[in-house]
C-alpha cells in the first residue's frame, strides 16, 4: 500500500500531540506479544516481519496527509510547530524481531521497538494488524499442513478474505505456515510464492458440451490440467474423461461427499490406467475436515483449502498487543484488575532450550540475561531505522518454519487439544516486576 | 491498492488463456450472490461496491505483470496472442447492484456483470473479496449499534483487522452499517468517515504519575479528551480527576467488570458535579456483550468496539458466490449433487414490495420482469466499463442503511434468533430452471 502513514488510530496522533505540546520527548522501548493461544492452538507460527519493516522504513507523512490532521476537529489546539514536526518525521529507531518461520507462544515478544516516543508509539496500528494476521495465518496453515500427513495443500481463499491485500497477505503467510503454494497470482508476483490453478465451474458452464470444456482446457494446458468434475455429476464426468482418453495431470472434486467419491473416481482412473492422475479436493476444507476425511480413507492427493486458510476461521483474530515497557530507560508496567491483562516490565528476550533435537522450555527473561546453551529469539533487524539485512525469501522462511516445527514436541501440536509448552519467566523478571510495582505505590 | 490485475486466482487467468486460444469469447453473465446467511443474522447489508467499481474502471495489466505472466510455467504452450490481447484488456462490460446500505438476504444477487466472457470471469475473486468482506462487516456494524441502543458505537478495530487495507475497509462499512466513526485516521482521510480517540494505557505509562499524564492530556485537548481509567486502578483514577478539577469530556473504561465499574464510576462523576463528563467503554465487545451491560444496567455513554466490528469474528466469512448464470445470452445454471449448492439461471432481479412502511417480502425473478408496487433493487451502475454516476458519500450511504434497516421486521432484526424473511422465486424463474436443466438433459 502507498502512504500508509494514516493507516493509524486517531488516539496515536492525539497521544503525539500531546507528547509533542507538552515536550515529553524521550525515547521509550514497546513490546509486540500475543496475549493468549487462540482455542485448539498449543503454538503460533511468527510472520509479517518483512511488511512491519517495510512500512517503519517509509514511514513519511505526505502535504495532504498533514493538512488534513491540521484541520480535523480533535487538533483545533495543536501548534503548528507539532505539524511542522510530522511533516519531517522518519522513523529512526531500533527493532529486534523473532524471525518470520518461527513458533512462539503467549506473552513471548514478537517485535521489540525503541525510539523516540513519538515514532514508536504511531506506529502501534500498522505493526499490530500486519504481524499478528499474518502470525494467524501462517499458524492456521501450520495446522492444515500438518493435518493433510504430507500431501501437498494449496491456499485458495482469497475470495474470502477480508479484502484483496488479506487475500495477497494469507497467500504469503500461509505459504510460509508450509502451504505448497497459492491460487493468488499477486502473491507469486511479489513475493515468489507459487501459484496454481486448475478451472471452475463457470468454465465448464460455457459450454454446451462438459466433455468439450475439457478438451479445449486440456489442448491448451497439456501438462496443468486440473479438470473439475462435479459441475453436474462427477463421476459420469470422470467417465467421459477416460472414454475421451484424456489424461490430465488431475481431476478436481469440489462438492459432495469427498471420501466416497474420491474412491469411486480413483478406482475408475485406476481400472482406466491413469495411475498418474492426481485427485484434488476442495470445498470448504480445514484441518478438522481433512484430518477426518483421511481417517476415513479417502484417495485424495492434493487438497485446495480457502476460507479456513485466508481467514483462519475459526479464530478469526490474536489477542495481539503492543506495551510500553520502558521509558528513558526506565521499566514501565500496566497494572490491572484483570490478572491475565498484566504484562512485565522491562526490554526482554526469549531464551529457547533444545534438547535432543526436541524444543524442552523457553524463558521469558530480561534483555540483559544470558542463558548458556540456550537459542535467543530476537535478533536485532534494524538500527536507526534502517534495515540491517535484506529479508530473506519466502522460501527460506517456509523451510525454517517446516525445520522448527519438527522441533516441537507432538503433544504441542495436536490440533484439538495441545499440551502446553513450558515457558517460564526468569528470576531477575520476576524481581524487576515486583520493584516497578513497588516504584509505582502498589 | 495500485495495479491490482493480478490479485486473482490463477485459474481466473488459465481459463481466460483457453478461452482465448479456443476462440470461446461470447458474452457472458454472472452473478454475486450469498448463499447462506450466516448463524444470528436474519439479513445482511450490502457495502463495497464503490470500491469493486473503482477496480473494474481502473483494470488494466502492466508491462511487468505480463511478462511475468509470460514466464510463469502454467501459460508455457499460451500463443503471444494472448500476452498481446490481456496487455490491452480493459473492463468494457455492463454491472447491475443493489446500492451500498441495502438490506438483503441469501441468494439475492449483490451485483451481476455481463461483458465478454474473459473480462466477466478474470473479475471474480477482487469482486467478491470487496463486495463480501464489507458486507459482512456492515452487517456486523448494523447489529452492535442496534444492541447499542441509540447510543454511539466508534469502531476501534483497525489493529485486530486481517491486515492495514482491511482495518480501513472495516471503519468504511462499519460506518455504512450505522457506526458514529471509527478510529482510523485514514478512513476520515479517504473516505470522511468520522475518526474519533481517546488515549491508550501508554500514555498514562510515560508519566510517572497518573494525574500528571491526564493533565497534559488535558491541556493539549481541553474539548476532546477521554481519560483512560484503568491503567491501574478505575476508580482511583477517576478520584484524582475529580479532586483535580478536570473536567474531561469523557473518561474510558478498558477492562474489569464493566456493568459495576460504569455504574460507581457514574456516582461519583455526578457526586461531583460532572455531569456532562461522559462513560465510554471499550474491551472486547460486541453485540452480545452490549446487550448483556445495558440489561445489567451499565451506565455507559458510548461504545468502542474493535475485534468484532473490523473481523466480524464470530462469522468471518461469507459464503459469497460468483456463477455464470448465461453464456451468449442462453440460460447456465451449475446442477449439483448438494441441494443448498444449487443457483437459479438467467439474469435476475429481485422485487421488493413494502407495506405499512415495512419490507413484507421479496421476489427473486428474472431480469425481464415486472413487479407493480415493488421496487426492484438492483440498478444499472455501470456501462461500456464506465460508471454512470459517482458514488454516493459515506454519509448517504449510512443514512441510507439507518432508514431501511428500520423496514425490516423486528423479528428480523433479532440477534440471536432472527425470523426468515420471506423471499419467493418468481413461476417464471423455476420455469427457466426447469427448462435448463432439460436442455442439460438431466
Amino acid at each position: 500500500m502507498e502512504d500508509t502513514a494514516l493507516l493509524t488510530d486517531l488516539y496515536e496522533l492525539t497521544m503525539a500531540a500531546a507528547y509533542f505540546e507538552n515536550r515529553h520527548l524521550g525515547t521509550a522501548t514497546f513490546e509486540l506479544f500475543v496475549r493468549r493461544l487462540p482455542p485448539r492452538r498449543g503454538y503460533l507460527l511468527a510472520a509479517g516481519l518483512e511488511q512491519a519493516l517495510e512500512y517503519l522504513e517509509g514511514l513519511a507523512f505526505t502535504p495532504p496527509q498533514i493538512d488534513f490532521l491540521r484541520r480535523h476537529p480533535a487538533f483545533a489546539k495543536v501548534s503548528e510547530e507539532f505539524f511542522h514536526y510530522l511533516s519531517r518525521l522518519r522513523f529512526t529507531g531500533e527493532v529486534w524481531a523473532v524471525a518470520e518461520g518461527t513458533p512462539v507462544f503467549a506473552n513471548q515478544p514478537l517485535l521489540r521497538v525503541t525510539a523516540p516516543i513519538i515514532e514508536a508509539q504511531i506506529v502501534e496500528t500498522f505493526l499490530l494488524t500486519t504481524l499478528t494476521f499474518q502470525t494467524m495465518i501462517a499458524t492456521k496453515a501450520a495446522r492444515v499442513v500438518a493435518s493433510a500427513a504430507g500431501r501437498p495443500v494449496a491456499e485458495f481463499g482469497s475470495r474470502r478474505a477480508h479484502g484483496p491485500l488479506a487475500g495477497l497477505l494469507a497467500a504469503r503467510a500461509a505459504y510460509i505456515g508450509g502451504c505448497a503454494g497459492t491460487a493468488n497470482v499477486d502473491a507469486h508476483f511479489r513475493f515468489g510464492v507459487p501459484s496454481f490453478g486448475t478451472l471452475a465451474h463457470s468454465f465448464v458452464m460455457a459450454y454446451d458440451d462438459e466433455l468439450e470444456s475439457f478438451r479445449e482446457f486440456a489442448r491448451v494446458f497439456p501438462e496443468h490440467s486440473v479438470l473439475l468434475l462435479d459441475t453436474y455429476n462427477s463421476l459420469h464426468a470422470v467417465d467421459k474423461i477416460i472414454a475421451a482418453g484424456l489424461r490430465p495431470y488431475g481431476v478436481r472434486l469440489d462438492s459432495g461427499n469427498l471420501a466416497e467419491l474420491s474412491k469411486q473416481v480413483r478406482e475408475r482412473l485406476d481400472r482406466a490406467g491413469l495411475h498418474a492422475t492426481k485427485i484434488v479436493a476442495s470445498s470448504d476444507l480445514d484441518e478438522y475436515v481433512i484430518t477426518e476425511l483421511l481417517a476415513g480413507g479417502a484417495r485424495i492427493d492434493e487438497f485446495g483449502v480457502g476460507t479456513a486458510l485466508a481467514t483462519s476461521n475459526d479464530a478469526p483474530a490474536l489477542s495481539g498487543v503492543y506495551k510500553l515497557v520502558a521509558y528513558e530507560g526506565e521499566p514501565r508496567v500496566k497494572l490491572t484488575e484483570e490478572e491475565d491483562k498484566a504484562s512485565y516490565p522491562g526490554s526482554k528476550q526469549v531464551f529457547r532450550f533444545v534438547e535432543d533435537g526436541v524444543y524442552a522450555r523457553d524463558i521469558i527473561a530480561t534483555a540483559a540475561e544470558n542463558y548458556a546453551g540456550s537459542e535467543p529469539l530476537l535478533t536485532c533487524v534494524m538500527r536507526d531505522g534502517a534495515r540491517l539485512a535484506p529479508a530473506p525469501s519466502v522460501h527460506d522462511m517456509r523451510a525454517r518454519a517446516v525445520r522448527l516445527l519438527a522441533k516441537l514436541p507432538p503433544s504441542v501440536r495436536d490440533l484439538t487439544n495441545p499440551a502446553n509448552y513450558r515457558v517460564e519467566v526468569s528470576a531477575k523478571l520476576k524481581e524487576l516486576f515486583a520493584e516497578t510495582k513497588q516504584r509505582l505505590g502498589r
